[in-house]
């Protein structure tokens, strides 16, 4: 099969394609060919001995949707974005890259459809920040999307494109939304987000971090590892049995930042946890705030997601995925 | 002050600029100037002593939601939709009207905005169509918005849109999600929905109707008048009170097919109830199936927006607006 991903230099990407070629293929089907395309040029994963097409493009630029879908791949996962961040301080950008960047996709599919029957799989990564404050404990499955970003905004509009797109056949599509990711592997980043994996990463191998908000703090998480695991199984899930609801609240695992600190305690002691130093952002802390704390994830259970279950499990996928087993 | 009507030629519309001429003002403001749009000429509304202007036009045609902006109309009304059934029957034309339509307005008051400032109220008519089978009853104001129609994603991105547009600043939006119009003035229209104003409308003037459902079918209402007050109270409304959540369920009545037709037999007499003929219509079952049963709508009813509470008062506001208040 013919595999395209968007987004393939992303941290997600890289680790999607890492675990398709150790699978050796997806589903029950072989991977014969690759499709990678991102703003930086992606590499070719390691070990696959397949057909690589790597592009670095813009998913927006007038063309660039109908070439990808004119190689008729049989699965794409569509991972692109601009982050929450750069969409809310370039108005114009987040919603030509995160907005129109998929419609002109989910079109481009819709016109190949009509030509020849095309139907891919479609796999579509959302975000938690569909939702948006006052938000419950947990949130439901049929909880309403009021997004506060434009982030949030172009994810939850992608997400009811995605659906009317599969209702009329044009593609096979899933919508799932992750949540935060964590422990990101990687250096400190600006994103407002990343002190949930910086005071858990940079610890274990002796660095200090900073912890701008109160250890109250509840969010809700999965590994890098179960991301990759949702992609893969929202690739291969009989859609029948999702009905026409097609976006998935991922389950997770809902923690405070306190829960967090004594899981690396056990994890990795008393010294790592001393490298955590408190400085609070008022910024940041209002931002969290808004955030959601956790989901039931009812129907994604269901269906067949999986993610940890404690955050000693998240920290020892890190240990075993980025440290190569070892602190 | 100046108001600008898209969708002037429509029902609702013409209903909005009567009352508007009525009022003699919109709040406490007089009016001085209308712009009236619509893809068929609208006609200016008798009684009105300042400046028309009426204009046969398609707010997706480039350019021309930039030159209504350019008049730089205080509150704008955007009611311009193509009906379910088009949208549904025509993929690509529902899509340019309803949501690119929308969203050039949108784009063309933010770069007003950005211009100079520019901040008009914007109220949107939006729909229960967002609203997707299985629907509890009655459904919440937190409840998801799953469309199983091209028409309903495509309100339910516009009212992601308004909402992100609001927060930004660029506009101060509200989103109307109208009920059923019920008594739809007029003759006998196509629309699956047009039996629920049919059985009652023609009764009233001796004319036959056809019921192609079951007397146990329930649904929501509010009558023509009650829209054009949601629409004015949307207007006025301190949106402070409204907050971030710019899309409101609107009131109205929940009531069967059977409780309706009670009420006809209370106002106008067996001799009318007996003109509704049985004709079964399956496909019409399998539509009316899926739609909302009724609302709490305990946000906008808080908010001050006033609805019917029997169908009695609904049948008689027909025969006031519409029959000059006899039988």
């Amino acid at each position: 099969m013919h595999i395209l991903v968007i987004g393939a230099a992303g941290m997600v990407g890289r680790k999607l394609l890492a675990r398709l070629v150790d699978d050796g293929g997806l589903g029950d089907r072989p991977i014969e060919r690759l499709t990678l395309v991102d703003v930086v040029m992606p590499t070719a994963p390691e070990g696959f001995s397949g057909a690589v097409s790597a592009l670095e493009a813009d998913l927006s630029a007038p063309g660039q949707a109908e070439t990808l879908v004119a190689t008729r791949p049989d699965v794409i996962f569509h991972l692109a974005a601009i982050v929450s961040g750069e969409a809310e301080l370039d108005f114009e950008k987040g919603y030509r890259i995160n907005l129109d960047g998929t419609r002109v996709l989910f079109d481009a599919i819709q016109r190949a459809n009509a030509e020849d029957g095309y139907r891919p799989r479609l796999v579509f990564t959302s975000s938690i920040a569909v939702f948006g404050a006052p938000l419950p404990f947990p949130i439901e499955d049929d909880y309403h999307t009021t997004p506060l970003t434009s982030y949030g905004t172009q994810k939850a509009i992608c997400e009811l494109l995605l659906a009317d797109y599969s209702r009329r056949g044009f593609f096979d599509g899933i919508g799932i939304r992750l949540p935060t990711v964590c422990i990101r592997p990687g250096v400190p980043n600006k994103a407002a987000s990343g002190f949930f994996s910086n005071i858990l990463r940079e610890p274990l191998v002796g660095k200090e971090a900073i912890l701008p908000v109160s250890e109250e703090v509840r969010h809700w998480h999965a590994s890098p590892r179960s991301a990759v695991g949702f992609l893969i199984h929202g690739a291969t899930i009989d859609l029948e049995r999702v009905g026409p609801r097609r976006n998935l609240s991922m389950p997770g695992l809902s923690a405070t930042v306190g829960e967090q600190i004594e899981a690396l305690r056990r994890v990795a002691g008393d010294k790592a946890v001393r490298l955590i130093r408190r400085e609070p952002d008022p910024m940041i802390m209002k931002m969290v705030a808004g955030w959601a704390p956790g989901f039931t994830a009812t129907r994604a259970t269901a269906l067949g997601f999986k993610a940890e279950t404690s955050f000693d499990e998240i920290i020892r996928v890190h240990i075993e995925d980025e440290l190569g087993g070892r602190l």
